[in-house]
């Protein structure tokens, strides 16, 4: 069964877990370009993750495409184009995930995100062709259906559906932005509106923020298609990182990115509680992105097992709410083997010199404004010296 | 070239990182008891791990035997010991770490830990018995050294190390504690004595305990040696969790264990600190144990690569202090391309509502006292009241 | 000069601190009925920290009547109503800050707050005559201007100053809202306006939210009267605690209230950051509320002295940004004698074991809302443990 | 009754707070040298904190004669000796502290600390004139004892006491040092053998520690003392500092001292928890220091109230454990009105940016040791950044 006939039976979809961060841990991709050359350079690390996922419950597995469009590929220096050209990464992303997916029962999902032909003001044109190349290899590698994902501007994302919407397969679209919208200014109700209108089926946000925030631009972008009269499934993939201070652009200016955020990564626990508040806001398709990892997962497929009547393959090794636990030799340890234990559990950071949230980096203050106050404080305090030294 | 040899050379030789708590979350191993029949359920997990480590630069590949002497896994109700034996996990083991080691240029090394039967007081035969049927698969199989690790008594270490010697293959030991001493009340220093006497050549710690706490072990456990004027090589492979709130029985007793302790993780700079921390000190087996990813693993390459003259494979996907973010179309995440940024950062946990530090669970407070105090609190606080109500 | 040709004349006005949680922890306010008759049983004290608030810098003393309306003062059991009347309890508040007053450069306001009567649902003419009671006592003991301060209801605050403009005296008016605005549902912006229609001078806040929060109301409140195009000074008299964390209602809700803020209070260094910032946007009347001690005072004055040409008396005892630590023998501390290090200096609180945020109590989450959920988690999770029954 | 009559009786004697930071937040005293002039400049102020502490429940008054030695002021800049003699600024202070403690049942302790004369290494005659000079005033105005405090050499501490007992008075001593012991390496024990040997007959700690290291500090005095088969009262005034994070130079050293301890300061519950556990170690003489507000000594007295039978006349405005918020009018609020709400808070900093410890600065790594480290890190990680530009 296609995504569109599960997802209008009612049946929840559980989505697949962030590739470039796990591959990162692994040593299979560089953070920044996020190489996803690995699908040619080792199919067999790409292979065993969507593995995990789909132990761990995921119906869909996506092609491990993100940013691998040419123009993102060519635009970077040690990524050699003559060796490995975008058609055969894709195509490559395309073999790992149906043989896969083949293993069980998911459904094959071709990627395209946000280009830096548009971000370099490409006109529609050459954009849409950047995401035809794309799409031309998720044609003949037959994929189930589209995902449009990771786009910060509307504009972009409708011009990304209406291109994966030439194949005749379903299109999914989620942005990753958050409940102030995306970066010309538009609301989370009016870019669903948009990418319904120009042929998603699906609509949602993935990355950039934690599933609290994540959660709340989904309510935004339904309540949107709700003003609207429009009718969509909802979807969610949000980080697996706290993320309660970050500004608009999400957790790329927070000063942890990337390779700081290991004291936000979300507990199972937390997923438990991000995939029911996702369920009880009426999002079917749910899964996650960056910091996702097979565990995550499973804790969505775990959570929401009464509803679906079934279990992952990978909660053989899981106890319910650390049931596990209650044969260990230690007593106190054993008592931790309920659901209320965990559910009612701070972790602490075991960083007592480290704070619990940063300022974002970014645009807000300029070098300029910076300068001026700093002269203007300058001034001040000489002022104030001097009205000290008169005083003593 | 064996592990004695290198060390005796000066080499320095990089350990592998934490089987047990990186296949949970992959999901092929449960929390608890630990299950290391994965090596036969699913080869191709435990291999992918391996070589994953491989890549990242380790120089020894430990065969994921934790917890698999017989009695413990007989010791379960849900291990099906007629289905998968003791002998089969333990050769399987030996199997798939030999197959990765010869994709590179490592050392198979053959692990037992600490035994129910000697926590349950069984005889020094009968513990020893334990050990001496998973020594006979490891002479079979011919791996290259032997590590009796995770012990919390001296005692039974020292009996593994008098079983594993028998094999006439060199011998490391570790012990799961910290600079407090061994459960009977042994220091460090004592401890090391009486593994090196036992006839190990390579002594240290393991598990339970950060970096930074597990390095002091380390160097009371020299002074202890040097004290006796006795000669071995240093060995440490810590957990990658910070845990300054730790009492004397480890990670074990936090009330994060084991399903929430993201928190805590190290980041890679935490643990190029602790690789040179650890070099300075003298250590020349350096690695890592529950929480180790690869990417901590290559952070410990990276470290020492000066040293070394040479660079992991993994280090093709990772620039030296985030250099590959110095061509972010930010500028802002360009300005983190450099030592200073990551050095100094202190990661925020994105947990507001969350402290730092834990107070460990554990026998500290018994159920009398408890009462005792409850009891003499009611009735000065009566007598308090009383007070109160006169005065007003 | 009156408060008015003051602040029309450009002048910067400093306001005082807060009386109730000072004299409770020097031992003459109970908390909770925040006890005003100290004014009459411990003049002493009232007098002494009025004197205080005087050399720290405050041109405005503000009589000690917070909360000695006659309602408020018969409401509870343990004030004796026949031996000290709410009128003596004022008119002793009167005469101490006249006295301290005289002894410097201060203007004497006299304080109504809100009151029992109008949150009991009492008609406009009770309530009125309420504080026409207290007025009576300003009137005779002719203070320079009055202070309608601490509404949380617009319209009792516009009633209130509508009562005080009987007097022919300048008005003031301070609602203790946060930018949600009053309790009644009216935007900060339309508070303004109806304060000022009402006949108040000078309009802001006071109490219930830290510096940052209660800035952003009055910025709100300058936004709506421009937007109705009329013309109020600026007050603000915030907390001298941080409170990130409050919900609409203010720091009444937060756990900590009021025996366990004290990590939340201010350095001065906030405080003079707040200086400036209220400064900037425009406001003239500048003071401080609740956790409010002399040195916060005195920071506003000294923020400000640029720009007034004068430090208060009690710098005589003080440095500006540290500089008396520069003689002092450890090198180290010499280092903290200037500027830079005080302002980005993010003081640890010592107390590992607590959070940053709390979560407010209140009427957020009904018990009926609470029960529901519980009971359908329950459902879920025993549907949860059957099926890991099955599966095992 | 004297201190000894009252201690040999078995008495709980209160101490009272710390004057120097409580009267630079009223703005009476310089941080820095803490000018004890204060006695003559504004005695109204002194008179009244001494009368606060007397109403919590002192029952001891030390005169305000910290760093009031002549060496002392004669230090500095701006202390015009000329015009406010050593002899007038002790004076002024038995005077006050007398005139409080008639006003109840308090006893009045003259008081001498460190000097500068034995840091910069004058000889033992030279540095007992200078205590001399303060006893000929102690013995002048007749105080009921003496206390020798602020110590952090015992030698110095010793010869302080020799002199004090020249007056035929009780002397107590108290040294500011924690666990570690003294600055010339002496251990609590040793320090407290050699005071009481040489004639102290109550011995302790006070400052520079919070509540729990001092206690443990007077503990090992307490050991060191039964070693010795010496007997001496035990006294105990910390600070209201929560320091877990101080060196062995205690909370001068935090990166927060003097302007930012805010965060640190102690709660009226952390104080009655101090007052226990100080009790529970056969402590009788229990006060406080830097940081000790009014109600911090109440909360003594309130917590010892029932061993003692009465309460403090500044009970009268508090409430047993926040019973005076059983009557507000939010339930919530109400829901505090008891014990064990306020024993298990844990209060939140509201300071989500600030980290809850900090790094003591100090001796640690001298500049030598730094470069050291420096050069050593530039040279590997450009041999570093070679090995990464040769593998790309």
């Amino acid at each position: 069964q296609g995504i569109l006939e599960r997802l209008d039976a009612g049946e929840i979809v559980i989505g697949d877990g962030g590739f470039v961060i796990a591959l990162e841990k692994r040593g299979y991709v560089k953070a920044g370009p996020w190489t996803p050359e690995a699908t040619v350079e080792h199919p067999e690390a790409v292979r065993q993750l969507h593995r995990e996922f789909l132990r761990a419950g995921s119906n869909v597995l996506q092609t491990f495409t993100f940013y691998a469009s040419e123009d993102k590929l060519e635009n970077r220096g040690n990524y050699v184009a003559e060796k490995i050209s975008c058609q055969k990464v894709n195509e490559a992303a395309c073999d790992i995930a149906r043989e896969v997916a083949n293993e069980g029962d998911a459904l094959v999902a071709g990627g395209v995100s946000q280009t830096p032909s548009y971000l370099s003001c490409k006109d529609k044109t050459e954009v849409k062709a950047v995401f035809r190349k794309q799409l031309d290899v998720f044609t003949k590698k037959n994929v189930d259906f589209l995902i449009a994902e990771y786009f910060e501007h509307v504009e972009e994302a409708v011009w990304a559906v209406e291109v994966l919407k030439e194949s005749g397969k379903p299109v999914a679209a989620t942005m990753c932005i958050g409940p102030e919208g995306d970066m010309h200014g538009l609301s989370p109700g009016q870019c669903a509106v948009q990418l319904v209108k120009a042929g998603a089926s699906i609509v949602g946000v993935n990355c950039h923020f934690d599933p609290e925030t994540s959660l709340e631009t989904v309510r935004l972008m339904k309540e949107g298609l709700q003003a609207a009269k429009l009718k969509a499934h909802l979807m969610c993939q949000p980080l697996a990182f706290h993320t309660p201070d970050c500004g608009k652009q999400g957790f790329i200016d927070l000063p942890e990115f990337p390779f700081g955020l290991e004291p936000r990564i979300a507990t199972r626990w937390d997923i438990q509680k991000y995939a029911r508040k996702a369920y009880d806001l009426g999002i079917r398709f749910i899964g996650g992105c960056c910091g996702f990892e097979p565990y995550h997962i499973r804790a969505i497929a775990e959570e929401l097992a009464p509803e679906r009547g079934f279990l992952p393959e990978a909660s053989e090794k899981h106890g319910s709410w650390g049931d596990n636990l209650s044969m260990h030799t230690k007593p106190w340890v054993r008592a931790r083997a309920r659901k209320e234990y965990w559910e009612n559990l701070k972790p602490a950071s075991g960083r007592p010199y480290c704070p619990s949230m940063s300022k974002p980096d970014g645009w807000g203050v300029t070098k300029g404004a910076k300068e001026l106050m700093q002269q203007k404080e300058a001034t001040t305090e000489q002022q104030l010296k001097e009205l000290f030294q008169k005083k003593k």
